[in-house]
């Protein structure tokens, strides 16, 4: 992957950090950054590759994918006072928004597996343009499965194509001229046509906004096809029903996970050395 | 600024739409973006470039900053499939991610200047890198004012800044050698660094983390000795505290609107033309 | 994907194709590219984004993936000449390369498939620097499977990973922790370590540099344990000897395709219109 | 030159060298690659380039130009695994392909020097679009000349700018209007032709496609109008037919030294250290 | 900011040196960079980077900023000969461009100064595309204002804007509604002009084009209105007209800085070490 | 050549033209591009290349090359007045930059062409980092020749190569090993090494520093061993010595013409359609 630090550098800097340049001179600093809410830590890879860009030598204090409590320091960084403050804010953005979707996947991974120690919990591709790998990373930082990267990772058949292709049995045959190295999934309204598409052959089936009882039914019915097709439910997933799903799927995919987790709570604090 | 369609394709179709390439021909079609969620759109100006780019021909339905409810059609995209197929997940994306800003932020606007009907809800650099830039566009369509793009925009010097300086005074004498064309913005945790920072000069004046009342005295403290001097206050805001704050501040700056608002939610429905 | 074009003409042109420059002037002229070997033709959507590119008017005149004998013409392009010289080489350079690899592809398909209809014939990542996308187009083009574009399309663990691991079963163990979205393949250079890899669950097994006949052992052994499992065969494969793969194999893949087809022939005659 | 190796490699690996990730830990190793066909190598610089790119530790064991056998260790790599497996490929493709140019530009200068030692053996433009400069590096390891790398190197008129210009002499007049810092080179088909290129004033005449005869008839014809006028054949070369062009040309210039000569064959074993 | 340091060598280079390839070997040197003419020094910091790029040991002798006379050593650089020799040539080119702005800067600043000690001189817009923060850098380094680094470093309405928008007060409160944190100026060409941008709240006022006389006229009405609004004054200042502006202007923006301004001169001397 | 108007676009713009965003509207406008000072016109295709870019309709009043008075429109460009105004500085920075180096040339080829009709007015290296094919465009324009582009254009052995080297014999024998494509310069301080330079074989010999006289014997004694050879004169020539050195210079190279040419005047003034 190319290195993305020093366009997210340029992006909050443009032309120079003219606060900076005016008001520090040579002084040499450290920073400490804190946790000010309890979250699973995700982010202090690319915080410390960013501080090893500008040349700043920092330390993790923790472990990616650790719970936290408030006040708890999770790194220190130590060099020129002027490359600190002007790496400070993207260090702590890449923390705040990874821990805040490590901490979101980490407490549904707790709720599903509590039902079914095999389920995953997976992300989906409803993530934010450009940030898509680190969002992936902290899913992954969390326990979740990442799912598709991006749309050459695996076949995925939707709603939308069946519109247009018109039968699932037709668009899985297509699908079978494509590369034998990539897995084809087929999303299923029904449990009709989940069971039409295990009978095409399909290597994973999407069930998608069904209910609890409708998914099960579906579940169940594909299995008896074939044990080996890899089931997996999504559609507004949320805390409090993943534990219906849970019991018999395989994968539980969770678009919250990035688009709508709440961001952890992190800070930086400087002082002169 | 450059065009980041093509970067935000390329991270989401890798080296090909393998689904599309492998079950769609040359079918064309119609696709219609609703609203799922009651919610300020932005990201239209945004999803129209991107199907302008695939070289479909886009219709927008609703304007940007409109509120909508669930089941409102908002946009209509006509081509060939494929383009549109390869290209609904980003269209999706940008809408949910920048509605669901502009929703926090219309909602802040509204219950600010209930209250004050001069102040400003204004977002902060705590944003998703790569990103930033349709953000702020979010902020601006739900009614807020972006505050500084980047670091090159304005001097704003914040406590880590004044714990290698030393003092308030010496930190603006040094910002003001910079150029004449910039504002320049102090940070200041008590009203007496506040009253420090006006004396030196500051065009603006941050006051962070103070209780409402804290803050109240700092803002009056200020405007006595010079009512041009700007008031923003910052700190943890959130709808039951904006209130609070909104009757004496010029600008109120808010974290939450881009690192935890939660999105919105759309949908494409597509079908054969 | 990005689009290669403008920096391939760049690598090309440099600062200018002072040629052109110095010695043509406002000339409309048309070009007419021929075939001068017998080969299976690609490139031509190459060739034919290229004149796009240069805002010339292009025409295929056959269809890529068809049998042409030599002096068929293929394409023509009019405009204005010094867009037409500039391009030419290009053009070429893809048609010659792309149809090379097309039809070493066919002429392998082709043996295969007498034998074993079902079989597939795969590229590899034995490739040209910078240039894997359009070899891997050539090979589907030709009738081939691209096989991996990447290393993240899939995960195949070879001999050199397990000198490392040190063993089948506890690679495969660790690769089905990673994403369910990924086919995990096994490449075995012993009927013994096929059969290790098919009981640990791989869905693909390569079988390296074996004899026709103990490649056909170890196809039967895996089959006996799951039909799901598919057979990919490699090694120095020829002309002469992949009919003696074909007959069990699923997958036949050749480093050949792409890095030891020989060229085909063209050329292009330019007259003034 | 752009550092073209993260872009190789981002071809490479996408992502992620997902296998890699998924089976591999903190092991160190070590990598010997071997050449497994009698080969001049080349590649050895761009091999190590990478290497240190990864900051994996290179030795060369052998140098570029020189002829190994099969089995001869051409160059060693330790550092962590990971990074070793991750960069084996795009190494051993830098060697396979740039040995396979740099050795059959060898056999052709040693066939062409033991008739004319002066004669000078020459690459095209017949090259992989984005791969350019490392076939002339192979080219020039194996002892044969680059000729233009771009366009902008040395003007060429060919026989299509002709069939636009009318006249070769017009051509060349036309040409000697551009800057005096670069030569100025004409195609020829015919005696005829290279002897008015001659007289209007080329530096180079390239006599293009014709028989040996004809072309000694041209050379000689060029050579007593001015004996300082370089003489270039070209067209179709091969090694049974460069001894009849060597004797009187100033350089041959062969486009299947890059578009069609066969890879040389390298491998890489890996242990654990 | 990117480094643009590759990107300039690129320009220069192209594909490679071929002069040093061609005839240096692997000597070491040492190359003197010498002041030919006299001149307020820039670029030392731009010359080392570039250095510090090709991995070779400068030395700076002289400090940006600095007045020297001909036949000063302003900085040394030791290392590989072939290294120096490339970089020789962008080395000097910036230290003649960036020298000959200081150097006019400084002239001017210390013009104006003489009569108002308060007064800046600033840069304009009209700067060489593709290296304006260079001349920027360059007016800084000469004790100059750099102004707007770019449209978005603040508003500024000139008369084209005011052409479309018809009215001074109109424009100035369009442009509140734009972000607090930016400050807002006006183009007058009148004194009442300049009073009705004074009137309408703008915080810097430019007077263009206006006699010395004119322009003392509207600064004294501005200021009776507020003596805070900052007044710029441009429009072909020379150094013979410079002082007639400076008693009144806060600044004085001159784009002959960098549109005109002479380089200095420098050459390099290299010896073998 | 990589197209540098969005980079130019963005130096100049940065996030965005607020002050036009902030303040104009839907409305349509005219611009007229007018010279201010007499000037050989030059830039008006990149003015015209940006204004397409920006979806504008120019049109072009006068030639590329034409001399024109004060007064004279150069262009006009019609469209959405924010597109005009966020364009107008960088057309208007081509123009004045690329006029002035124009003027300059063809003041010089004027005097020298007066004494010389054959001798041409050559460009140098020493230009702004990142502009170089515009100012090397601009000399074209003006009727002057470019000289090297780049250092991968011709091989000049100058002075601190020959340092390194020893000796001008044994530098053109190394260099005369590289490709034959490429045209051998050396530079020489007296006439006795332009004398060997000959010797050797070099196709130009530059006289670099040498007084009139003196170059005029180099010029003399060189042309006695070769006629070919091309003559090329440099170092601080201006208007004033030009004519001494043009009676048997072929070209005479200036670095002022690029470094020190003042820039020629042009404003754009728009009116609402």
């Amino acid at each position: 992957m190319p290195d993305n630090i020093p366009r997210f550098l340029a992006e909050d800097i443009g032309l120079g950090d003219i606060t900076t340049e005016a008001v520090i001179g040579n002084e040499k600093a450290m920073g400490v950054i804190v946790a000010k809410s309890k979250c699973v830590v995700s982010g202090l890879v690319e915080a410390d590759h960013l501080f090893e860009h500008m040349k700043l030598d920092a330390e993790m204090l923790v472990e990616n994918g650790q719970w936290v409590e408030p006040g708890t320091k999770v790194m220190t960084v130590r060099g020129p006072a002027k490359a600190i403050l002007t790496s400070e804010r993207l260090a702590l953005n890449f923390l705040m928004l990874m821990s805040g979707i490590a901490t979101a996947t980490r407490e549904l991974v707790d709720l599903a597996k509590a039902v079914n120690p095999k389920v995953r919990v997976a992300g989906t591709r409803k993530t934010t343009p450009g940030f898509r790998h680190y969002e992936k990373r902290a899913i992954m930082t969390g326990g979740g499965d990442p799912h598709r990267f991006r749309l050459d990772d695996q076949i995925l058949i939707k709603d939308n194509h069946l519109k247009i292709v018109g039968s699932i049995t037709e668009a899985v045959r297509r699908a079978k001229r494509y590369s034998f190295s990539k897995k084809i999934e087929i999303e299923a309204e029904t449990p009709e046509q989940a069971v039409e598409a295990a009978k095409a052959g399909a290597d994973v089936i999407l069930l998608d906004n069904m209910s609890p009882e409708m998914a099960a039914e579906a579940a169940k019915a594909v299995k008896e096809i074939n044990t080996g097709i890899i089931i997996e439910v999504s559609g507004g997933i949320r805390p409090d029903t993943i534990v219906l799903y849970a019991p018999y799927a395989d994968v539980i995919s969770v678009g919250y996970l990035t688009h709508s987790a709440p961001a952890a709570d992190f800070s930086m604090d400087i002082k002169k050395m």
